[in-house]
């Protein structure tokens, strides 16, 4: 099983690029540093829940999208 | 609109209950401090999402159950 991390950033990478909406974008829209974003998606960050809902939020989808189902 | 964490708390606490658990109980399965779990259900604290895998999986029950909408 891949670390829940490394899932959600390859979740959130699928998602974003599916709205054709750049890391430098998205950042900006989420108010997330442009480098946290990468971070994010590279699955080296422990990323709090409220961060979860902001990305959701940015890239106009549901929470639930988002999760990894284990 | 209430904030996520207390939102996330009362949901918690909610499930806790109607799976009769007590906060020891749920502090001892999914390995987190007990005064944390009291924490985590009054709001207090930005959860991390490892930390919601990890009640979700302590209770038994889908994460998206945990989660609140908006």
């Amino acid at each position: 099983m891949k670390h829940l991390a490394v899932r959600f950033g390859e979740q959130l990478r699928e998602i974003r690029k599916s709205r054709g909406i750049s890391q430098d974008k998205l950042a900006l829209i989420a108010d997330i540093d442009r480098s946290y974003v990468g971070r994010i998606e590279r699955g080296e960050v422990n990323i709090t829940l409220e961060k979860v809902y902001d990305l959701a939020e940015a890239l106009e989808c549901n929470v639930t999208e988002l999760l990894p189902i284990f």
